[in-house]
């Protein structure tokens, strides 16, 4: 595995007046750099890479957020979230249980 | 697992004169719409997605296309090769290896 989590924040960017929404409106971009920032500051950038998506076909839970290898989707994401998830999740292996959409599982 | 397959395609765009190249140049925005086009033909829209990905820090590899769970990296995608990578890999689980980046295993 060339990362150990490759983590897909969605920053897909919709027309305002898009009943669906997206992931850009609902902060996907600024929950991205908090992660960049995070893993930069812990020396993570080796195992696990921040990578921008489109869509990920989720827009009702944006802004979110999918981890794999392990195929753990987030949902709600704001960038204050991050810290917990690089914690318990990317270093310590727990998944961040209040985030999860479940029915994805 | 939400998606049997979560297929990133790299469509990152630079600026012409970046000598790193990028993979929308090369070709990774044909990728993704020939892969699109696969799953529907195919009636895989469910089991698998043709997702975009940002870039994927395999610049000089492009274009590039990564699947996840299996993590398995392919480099020098072309449209052409799409139904291989959709016939053997998705459907028949062996991972199309003349297009692997084997560095990244």
């Amino acid at each position: 595995m060339r990362f150990r989590h490759h983590v897909f924040v969605c920053e897909n960017q919709r027309d305002p007046t898009d009943p669906r929404g997206c992931c850009s409106a609902r902060g996907g971009e600024a929950v991205r750099a908090a992660l960049k920032a995070e893993l930069k500051r812990r020396g993570l950038q080796g195992s696990a890479r921040a990578n921008s998506a489109g869509c990920l076909d989720a827009c009702e839970h944006g802004a979110v957020v999918v981890v794999y290898p392990e195929g753990v989707w987030y949902g709600g994401v704001r960038p204050e979230d991050v810290p917990e998830i690089v914690e318990s999740h990317l270093v310590g292996g727990r998944p961040v249980e209040r985030l999860r959409i479940r029915t994805y599982d």
